[in-house]
């Protein structure tokens, strides 16, 4: 049942043979199917594609980056503009992440401490601060569906004292975050960190999960860690997170950890990869990358993906896409962006239909890239 | 009645106060109004929308330029990939210049004589020749519907020796291009050259209408002479031109040349300002153009133009693509274009049912920027 709030978060069944689960999350904007795939709209707007196409690669829920709105065009300016959905055009829900990632990577850090962050813009070198407190205030006024706790995100790898210290904070900053969310209409995610350690992850969480949120991330990811030591992370932790809360991988998308992802229970992933590899021509398919700018695919008249039902399969062939990224044309990045998302909306929308009959097993014999080791080609 | 090969022009009304004409061009991909305007996808492709984008705008007809696509991907690859239609998507009608333009604008000109030119490629710097033969067979295997004849089009100001070899040039390279042209569902066009000499225009109009085209373009415009000078040519130009063919003014499409063209008896035009100038984030108004990156955008929630119902109007603020303009976001500009060439097709429109109502002199109530000499903000 949909809360009073306008959400609900349902599980509708479980895969045979790992922990992955179906289900549907419901939003003030919509529904939300998962597992589910968030692509990257990193300034409000993703690269390349009006919402139109956004919608038509299947895409049910768009991440927008607080770090980079809150620099430009500035809060008050989203706001002013009637909140992310209306200045969007994106109608459907939205999560804002909380800028934590982004300031411990992008920007220049002038000063940490427990209160918060002072660090540069990478736009225009201003000094800006992030607390708890500031960055859940913009995400309430930026207005996402779903807003993201301020975190600290250690590097990997991390000396333990460090990796203790980032964790440390990040539950305390948790607790502050929930306590400064002002808004009923938004649902509001603790995040979980500790790099490789299983044991800093399981004090993260029950320390998270005891603030008590309506969903719940796993941060720290993906961020130069192997694959292996990801599945490990995520089979240790996944079991300790509440069975009826959404569980959100942030930074994942490369296909072979979404299916682990997926098989170790996690609902929701984001990532840039399908439009920043659309950008750069290098497009997904069920069986691995294709590098458009090759010259083999100059008289191929046959489309980026065989069977796939993206528009730019439907209208275009592999030797136009070519033409288009030798010559420097917009159109290329915006044709295999769109072809990117839709690969992946197609491998999770196959993988939700595979949980609901016990078969998740069988995605690799339709989906090979999901046991590549280069399934990403610039992760 | 459609011709054995697919094709019609007829004329469906003249205005009462000028020489402008509604008509309709029927051609074996579709149907055109005239009078139209034909954006240009120079390679293939619209900079920044698909098919599908563009015939939302209302396009009935795309221009592609032969001397672009004959340096890349060539010839070979546009036919043995389908052809100029199923290459790049759009299955509409479709119009290619000869490359004659190009290669006097463009090109490093090695040498040129009667026979024909050679160039090196801007792009490889590789040895190119062009003739009347070479170009249109070039256009032949495109395979667009309306093809040009090969010209040489002589620089404004032009001296009097030069522009009547220019003349006398583009004349015997009709002739060829006419007897060159192999295919019977195409369209051929001729070009009258002269610049802004009554007398040479004259003389190249009767000698180009002798070797008798399917329509008749006036080339050679637009390139540096004043507005009063190109009105002045086309007065005296267009009643020299056979009424029952179609009338070409080439790469014009400022609004205010637009509007003389029509008044002139002009059925067609193409120009790259619509989607160059949205790529700058230079927007047209019907009361004149606006710069996206101002600073008065900031927080403005109107749309880019009240009451046009282009995609970007109907969807997006000028705050948000101030936005994108600024964080150089490309949504920007395929946004901006989209509304450009709308803008345009918006004004055609409406030029053709005040055509029909004999009411074309009450254009600039509607539209006040035909009267304005900055109409153009970067022609």
């Amino acid at each position: 049942m949909v809360d009073s709030t306008g959400f609900l978060f349902e599980l509708l069944g479980n895969d045979a043979g790992s922990f992955a689960r179906r289900g549907r999350l419901v939003t003030p904007h919509g529904v939300v199917q998962t597992p589910a795939f968030m692509p990257v709209g990193t300034i409000g707007a993703m690269k390349g594609l009006t919402p139109v196409q956004l919608a038509e690669t299947g895409s049910e829920i768009m991440l927008s980056n607080t770090y980079h709105l809150a620099l430009r065009p500035t809060p008050g300016v989203v706001e002013g503009l009637g909140g992310l959905h209306r200045f969007t055009g994106w109608d459907r829900p939205i999560l804002t992440d909380s800028g934590g990632f982004q300031v411990f990577s992008l920007a220049k850090i002038n000063r940490i401490d427990d209160d918060g962050v002072d660090f540069r813009s990478h736009i225009d070198g201003s000094l800006i601060r992030l607390t708890p407190e500031i960055a859940t205030d913009i995400q309430n006024r930026l207005g996402a569906d779903i807003i993201m706790a301020f975190d600290q995100c250690p590097p990997l790898p991390c000396d333990p004292a460090e990796l203790t210290a980032a964790v440390d904070r990040t539950i305390a900053w948790a607790k502050r975050c929930r306590a400064a969310h002002s808004r009923s209409d938004q649902w509001q995610f603790g995040i979980v960190q500790g790099g490789v350690d299983h044991h800093q992850r399981r004090i993260c969480a029950e320390q998270v999960i005891e603030v008590g949120f309506d969903g719940y991330a796993v941060g720290g990811l993906s961020v130069g860690e192997s694959h292996e030591e990801m599945v490990d992370v995520l089979t240790g932790l996944c079991p300790r997170l509440p069975g009826d809360r959404p569980r959100y991988l942030m930074g994942v998308g490369v296909p072979r950890d979404l299916y682990a992802g997926v098989r170790a229970g996690i609902d929701m992933f984001d990532c840039v990869i399908p439009t920043r590899n659309g950008r750069h021509g290098h497009v997904f398919t069920a069986t691995g990358p294709l590098k458009m700018r090759n010259e083999r695919h100059r008289l191929d008249g046959g489309p980026l993906e065989e069977g796939c039902d993206c528009y730019a399969c439907r209208t275009f062939s592999r030797g136009y896409l070519r033409h288009l990224f030798m010559a420097g044309e917009m159109l290329g990045p915006t044709l295999a962006s769109i072809h990117n998302v839709r690969f992946l909306q197609r491998l999770m929308g196959r993988m939700r239909d595979l949980i609901s009959t016990g078969d998740l097993a069988t995605i690799p014999d339709e989906f090979p890239v999901v046991l590549e080791t280069d399934g990403n080609d610039e992760s």
